[in-house]
């Protein structure tokens, strides 16, 4: 093969199979003692199991494993059970194993959280979105029968909704705005203006109830209040056109005939990678990969080489804090972990998401479901020559020559569809022994009924459309591990001083300085959003290169991040991540994500908050994680219509030798090119 | 074709060909009155022509002639010649023309620059370089024999000189520090240690000295004290090996054999732009181009689907200021528009420096000779399939269907090798209506020979080389024009508003507002290298989108600059460009660039000093003009060795619209793919 070696050592990384997901399901059912009901059909009175997932051993065992000879861990299962039928509901997460024939069940709730796990903060299933449909159609909108027909033709079927998070103002609360729109294709766009706050709150579904109605800018108490004042005609309806089944402007149908195709890419004599179950390998670059159900892509034991750079590279969370003048825009701070950004990351479009030519592989979940779904082709891995020189010289002063090397990149890429939004995430392996850890946002937009001050909000993008201001902030850890994971964080920077010049003292010079810095405790290394950061920021080996340097990979960071919201919030600490561009932890065990996944509905108790991850602890020779923010603030315009495009919307992490090596690594590509005039 | 239409009036932005560079010279030999010597020879008593380039028509002519059917301006030249042979030498420029049959020229020195251009303001010819070097080896090199012979086999070969810049502390000043390298393949990265102040001030040759040696981090009067001193055996010789040709670790050879090749790109049915003379097309973008011998790559009446955006973008300046406690390296602040980004604009390497299949134009310089040069192939066209979707959407909710559409680029790009470094410049248009300027620096650092404390200015990255700390900084001019010339600046940004919830009052939430500001003045326009700056800055037209907004572009800023030298500096204000990172100024004839290749030898009396375009003048319903600083801080690794990379070295100008349309064009693009369950 061109590609690299395989061993079968990258299996301790590997999700589950659907075959082990189905032997945890039934091994539960079997063993749990109590009914379970698919969580597809569960009402929130039901105990169902949420979702199963891979639960990664210890990074010590798993060292031990890879570079000691130590014995494969054994494999085991996350399994996180919504217990809705018991006198005090509760979430209760389990580690099942080992696989492929579980034998035992360890309730690991406390040890991970430091106490149970209240039912109020669970991720909505779809079941009780469908069920807060029903209520809404068969209920809440018969009080309103004459304002929804000549208002907007309602038949039962010409409303799509949209959810917004968080659920109220404190733990416990459960009472979600939903945006109505209309039915037709990217219906994100076509808000109708009506807006109705449910309180699903108790376990009863019959017990729900629509606490506020919003229309057009005014509140009312509920559906008979508005059917009341629209038949006194104090309501003023905003006639809006009926949009066509295709959406109209939403569409994203080409508007053009199909010509001459793009530019393509072939590979001359095959790829020159190659993948084996979760291993991919060129040349020069190896890692493991997986999709967690809730936090998508992520990379395991990224080698340069052979050498292991990363231990783990992921995405913990996304989030989009909203503004608008409506209740349901205003309230919005979606956490996408919440919602699950590895569920949904879908199939890939051959030519369109990656190349014709890509490696696209399956994926499997385990949520809300007794069986396994297959996402087909919902990973790809190709190579990219960018069209770029990664270095090149032209010479012809005192000899003639000419060296230099194009610039391919090895890529693994996942699309996660999130509701309106796509992220494309990506991860890139360039010849220098850099990775890149990117991602894209695109789709649709989400917006609001364009109504009195709305432009303080955003922009109008359509008759009746408010684009609404909105910030994206996307957190990664990247566990760098360098010679060994005793590791340091050393700053560079310049500064100017002003020297007397040695040859002709008279005078004075402004001379840039290195300046250097160990940062030697976690709240040192903690840089928050917007704070001037030194411009060399690096991971630090315990050995040095050729020269005497400390080996080390600089952490570059691209990003345009909006505002974080002030601390002053109740919520603010489930999102407190987001403080930091930077921050520097020494890794736990007992820190494996920066988020969870039952922040988003109780972020007023956060059941994971960053903030604490930063105690001033020593991060001098520790086995330490980055942490690292990057985002975009987003004020939608007529371009985000119909979707958002990617160029200009893409922020990144860039990992770079920095002395880590004794000269470039590309030098020993075989992409060089090297001529000269003997 | 499958590419855009051309007409010939792109022709008015025309870089001179080969015979009306000819013709001037001729011309100027003809009617100047003096004796003119061929630069290539010319002494600095000398008269010569320095360098001959297009003299671009005023806007106004250019735009009455593009968009109101005015008469075709007349095509001029712009020749610069030394004036060495007379009583008050000095730099002349004229204006020559008509072409091609120039009858007459005209003085524009006074008008352009408020007064005569002294001569010590000049670049210094290749033959001034050559005369340095005789001096040296003839003169200066021989009252040290032995030092030479005795540490560095000194044969009058072996060594390989690199100027710094400025040349002195004063106007007038012309004594420029040398660094001497083992004269071998990538010698940047072979200093000796050994140093040379040479003061070539005066025009007659023969009175050029020595005014100090450096050798190892002493300072000596002059080579016949550094030889009494070395014979008396007070000088510490660093043994240096001696280096071999290829120049070892310095060498572009590849260590690697050759193997399968890269992914290449092809064009199923041919290149879907074409490409006319100057003119550039495809079918939804047209531009004009050129090279200027000085600053290198400009375009000119960029167009989307046949609507003018950009007048003129153009790279203005690309300086670097370096660190060192060796002399050479520490006085150095690099002016590469001083040295000529165009005239070093090379041939391109088919598949390293652009895919196989772009499209290869050569371009003709006169400088320094009275002949043209002509570069072969050094200027490429290409559409680039990025293998990422430009934007994409997969529905499953309400209804399944999927958008999506490749991103290609269209890619103009040169390459401009200023001795050690080499500049990737490239501008691309992308399916959205969105323009980016980018710019990735390769090839060779420069370094100083370890010792002492060369550590606070650098890392080691050989046995006796010394990377040195230095900023690269890259200044482009954008003439935006949209809808006409006038327009306006806007500053759209967010802010957390702490509100009362409308339909719960006992709480807050912080919502983010959208905050917007027109700036009025050049001054409030004029942002500060490392200030917070509003998130979105745009131009905006004077006519407004179907949704009532005004129609714009925004400007994103993708940069990793350094610090800017202290406002203290003597030399500052020939680099004041570097002091913001966008400044907006009403567009004037009469202030073309914001640098000028005589601040290089006259810093302290700055032949242009952008700051100065700067003066609280009304920017509102104005010709505006973007001026961006781009860049990076450099502190030079293990792995510059032995080339810089581009990845993670390359900033950008983004020009995004904003507004500007109805909706995202790249809906009308052919490459637009959908489908659905249907
Ligand atoms: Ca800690
Ligand atoms: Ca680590
Ligand atoms: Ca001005
Ligand atoms: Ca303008
Ligand atoms: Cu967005
Ligand atoms: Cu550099």
């Amino acid at each position: 093969s061109q590609g690299g070696e395989h061993g079968d050592q990258s299996l301790v990384f590997a999700d589950l199979t659907p075959e082990e997901m189905v032997e945890v399901v039934t091994y539960l059912h079997d063993n749990l003692g109590v009914p379970l009901v698919d969580a597809y059909d569960a009402n929130p009175s039901d105990n169902c199991i949420y979702y199963v997932d891979v639960q990664l051993p210890p990074k010590a065992e798993v060292l031990a494993f890879l570079d000691h000879k130590g014995s494969r861990p054994a494999r085991q299962a996350l399994a996180v059970v919504y217990f809705g039928n018991q006198l005090d509901p509760n979430i209760t997460e389990y580690v099942v194993g080992p696989l492929p024939r579980p034998t035992a069940h360890r309730d690991v709730t406390v040890q991970k959280y430091g106490g149970k796990l209240p039912y109020h903060r669970r991720p909505v299933l779809g079941k009780e979105y469908e069920q807060i449909g029903t209520f809404l159609q068969k209920e809440a909108f018969s009080a309103a029968p004459s304002f929804l027909s000549r208002v907007f033709n309602y038949d039962g079927t010409n409303f799509a909704s949209l959810t917004s998070a968080p659920r109220g103002f404190r733990s416990g609360d459960r009472s979600t705005w939903f945006a109505l729109f209309h039915n037709v294709s990217g219906f994100f766009l076509h808000p109708v203006g009506l807006e109705v706050l449910v309180d699903h709150s108790r376990l009863d579904a019959s017990q729900w109830r629509v606490n506020r109605v919003f229309y057009n800018g005014q509140y009312y108490a509920d559906f008979a209040q508005l059917e009341s004042e629209f038949q006194q005609g104090r309501i003023k309806a905003e006639a809006v056109k009926k949009a066509p089944p295709d959406g109209g402007f939403s569409s994203l149908q080409s508007r053009a005939t199909p010509a001459a195709p793009s530019p393509l890419q072939y590979e001359p004599q095959g790829p020159r990678y190659s993948v084996r179950n979760n291993h991919v390998a060129s040349q020069l670059w190896s890692f493991a990969f997986g999709v967690n159900v809730n936090t998508g892509m992520r990379l395991f034991d990224i080698r340069f080489q052979g050498q292991r750079l990363v231990y783990e590279i992921s995405v913990q969370e996304a989030i989009s804090v909203y503004g608008s003048n409506s209740p349901t825009g205003m309230i919005t701070r979606y956490m996408d972990g919440s919602f699950g950004i590895g569920r949904f990351t879908y199939s890939l479009v051959r030519g369109v998401d990656c190349p014709y030519s890509a490696t696209y592989l399956d994926t499997h979940y385990l949520i809300e479901s007794r069986t396994p779904a297959t996402h087909k082709n919902s990973v790809c891995i190709f190579e990219q020559n960018t069209g770029t020189p990664l270095r090149r010289h032209y010479s012809n002063l005192y000899s003639l020559y000419y060296g230099g090397l194009s610039l391919s990149a090895l890529v693994i890429r996942s699309i996660a569809t999130l509701g309106n939004y796509d992220y494309v995430w990506d991860f890139l392996f360039y010849q220098n022994g850099a990775i890149e850890a990117k991602v894209h946002a695109t789709g649709f937009m989400t917006s609001s009924f364009l109504h009195g001050d709305g432009l303080d909000y955003g922009n109008r993008v359509g008759a009746h459309t408010l684009g609404t201001i909105h910030t994206h902030a996307i957190h990664y850890k990247v566990d760098l591990d360098l010679g060994g994971t005793a590791n340091r964080l050393v700053a560079h920077d310049m500064a100017f001083e002003s020297v007397q010049v040695p040859w002709s003292p008279e005078h004075q010079i402004h001379r840039p300085r290195l300046t250097k810095r160990v940062l030697h405790t976690e709240d040192e290394a903690a840089f928050p959003l917007h704070s001037k950061m030194p411009r060399y920021v690096y991971f630090a080996a315990n050995s040095e290169n050729k020269w005497g340097h400390q080996r080390g990979y600089r952490i570059q960071i691209i990003s345009f991040t909006g505002d974080h919201m002030p601390e002053a919030s109740p919520m603010e600490r489930s999102i407190s991540w987001e403080r930091y561009k930077l921050a520097v932890t020494k890794r736990k065990e007992e820190e494996p994500t920066s988020s969870s996944i039952y922040n988003q509905n109780d972020p007023w108790t956060p059941t994971v908050a960053f903030a604490d991850f930063i105690n001033n602890e020593t991060i001098v020779n520790e086995d330490l994680v980055a942490w690292i923010t990057t985002g975009f603030l987003h004020i939608p315009h007529a371009e985000d219509i119909p979707n958002t495009v990617t160029v200009g919307n893409g922020v990144s992490v860039l990992l770079r030798p920095y002395n880590y090596y004794d000269m470039d690594p590309s030098i020993y590509s075989p992409d060089s090119v090297f001529f000269n005039s003997k």
